[in-house]
């Protein structure tokens, strides 16, 4: 299945800046509410975000079916949020599951995907995750196809090592685009931006947003920019024009993650969008994500307020 | 959500004895070998399994869409093996996969499930994997269902702790009927054989068989039962019939069960399902999994054949 690619790869992908890993609220009957993630990525892309990285860790991706999945990216595209501001992500423990939502994203315009390895079986080779890679991009045969490998070892416990990064990026240069990195240490990160120039390096945290960027990185990709939107875009347009604050910049956002990072990540996350916005939707979370406790409600809201740069 | 259900717990499911957890073969296009996958089935139960634990870990269940494990239950069921003689794999990240998949499953008459905890999260609360259950249960709503849990951390990164065993067969008796504990530790094995008379406990590997079946638990559900159907039978029905050389019997399988999984385990199976049959279609995994390498092949032929109790 491995014929070649003749694709060239990219000295730069398209894609970079901060995307929010977008939350996805859900109705009573923990349903996705179509309409209010429509509005939550309008206001996300308003607020700054160069783009979304919807149906990911933060989004309960995989606690959605693959029909919902694809229903929700369809409504999205019906709604008006542009294709290519998506980063979807299309990972599953099934080859065909991840081919047919990697399908879908190409058919509402969001070439690039983000890929989970598959995550039911630990302890396998990188053969074989390089093969589930390859029959991946093979069976979807669409040069418009754009991977990003999505490096979250804690949640998925398989991982992307550097040689296979290097054997995928050799096999589909021009395919394989780059990486979202989750691991959570910067030593990685600055690793993986080293070795592969030309390869979209997004840190998984905007705490290394501004080191990222340094680095020949092209931004974050992170469950908090629900909320800090405004601020992280802030930092990366200062990076960009040369201003010498961004380092204060990085500073506030980098202590605003941590304020929010001492809860549960994605309960705290959907907390304060109810706590700002006061929609109902954001009061859901599909099993085994549950709510904060009352004790964490109660502790979160005694603080003096979170700084929020998020504005409805 | 969790409205008290009227059933009372039964004394003793109806499942036990010998399980063989299923291979899927697959033909060159990694789709499920239908007609092969029946054959299959029927051989095992022949060779003396009780019954068959399809779409587990073994039968690369995670790694086909719900779409694909539907059909294939259906087609088993058209080709006239007993749902009465399965025990459906239906766990999934996704609590709508995992009731639709549920839903199928006693379509066939294959009421009872072996569901693993969602595993793509992980860290998770036991409230979290309780409302998974919960929801299931009362969403499927069917009082013929019987759910087993499936408690593998080691592969799935999340499991069943003894106080969530607990509450769950408090707040379903009568649904929640047994487990398959693959943690490998006997001590485990006996905690909750001893902590939960009437629960019917299947060890996950045929090592523990005639352990398990002495304090009080029902069989095994095992993947070398794909292999070791018949003595392992014959341990069971030895044990039943209090015969003096159960140990001796059991001290055989232990030792087949040793020289099986000295390689990765299920590639192993599938070789050896090759080499007896001759049948092409055990010849596929889907990736993430991968055929033995030449080395490890060679290495398995070379040896004094492996002494089958697998009879064509």
């Amino acid at each position: 299945m491995h014929r070649t690619q003749s694709a060239k790869r990219n000295t730069h992908s398209s894609l970079g800046g901060i995307f929010a890993a977008a939350l996805t609220p859900m109705d009573q009957d923990l349903n996705v509410d179509h309409g209010a993630f429509a509005e939550h990525c309008r206001r996300l892309l308003a607020a700054g975000c160069h783009g979304l990285g919807v149906f990911g860790t933060t989004g309960e991706a995989n606690s959605l079916s693959v029909e919902e999945r694809i229903t929700a990216l369809h409504l999205l595209a019906e709604d008006g949020i542009p294709g290519e501001k998506l980063l979807p992500g299309t990972g599953s423990c099934a080859l065909t599951d991840t081919v047919r939502l990697s399908r879908a994203a190409l058919e509402v315009g969001a070439a690039s995907v983000l890929v989970l390895p598959p995550f039911f079986y630990k302890g396998v080779s990188d053969e074989g995750v390089f093969r589930f890679f390859a029959e991946l991009i093979e069976r979807i045969g669409d040069e418009r196809l754009q991977v990003y490998l999505y490096h979250f070892p804690q949640m998925a416990g398989v991982g992307f090592g550097l040689p296979l990064i290097e054997r995928l990026l050799e096999a589909y240069p021009g395919v394989v685009a780059g990486t979202k990195d989750s691991a959570g240490a910067w030593e990685r990160i600055e690793a993986v931006c080293r070795e592969f120039p030309g390869f979209s390096v997004f840190a998984g945290t905007e705490r290394y947003l501004l080191d990222t960027l340094r680095h020949g990185g092209v931004g974050c990709i992170s469950a908090t920019v629900n909320i800090t939107s405004r601020l992280a875009r802030e930092v990366y347009d200062a990076h960009e024009a040369g201003q010498e604050d961004a380092d204060i910049l990085q500073e506030r956002l980098t202590g605003l993650r941590a304020t929010i990072e001492a809860y549960p990540l994605i309960p705290v996350l959907k907390l304060l969008m109810q706590h700002y916005t006061h929609e109902e939707s954001w009061s859901n979370l599909r099993p085994p994500l549950c709510r904060l406790t009352e004790d964490q409600t109660q502790d979160l809201l005694r603080r003096s307020p979170v700084p929020l740069s998020y504005e409805r």
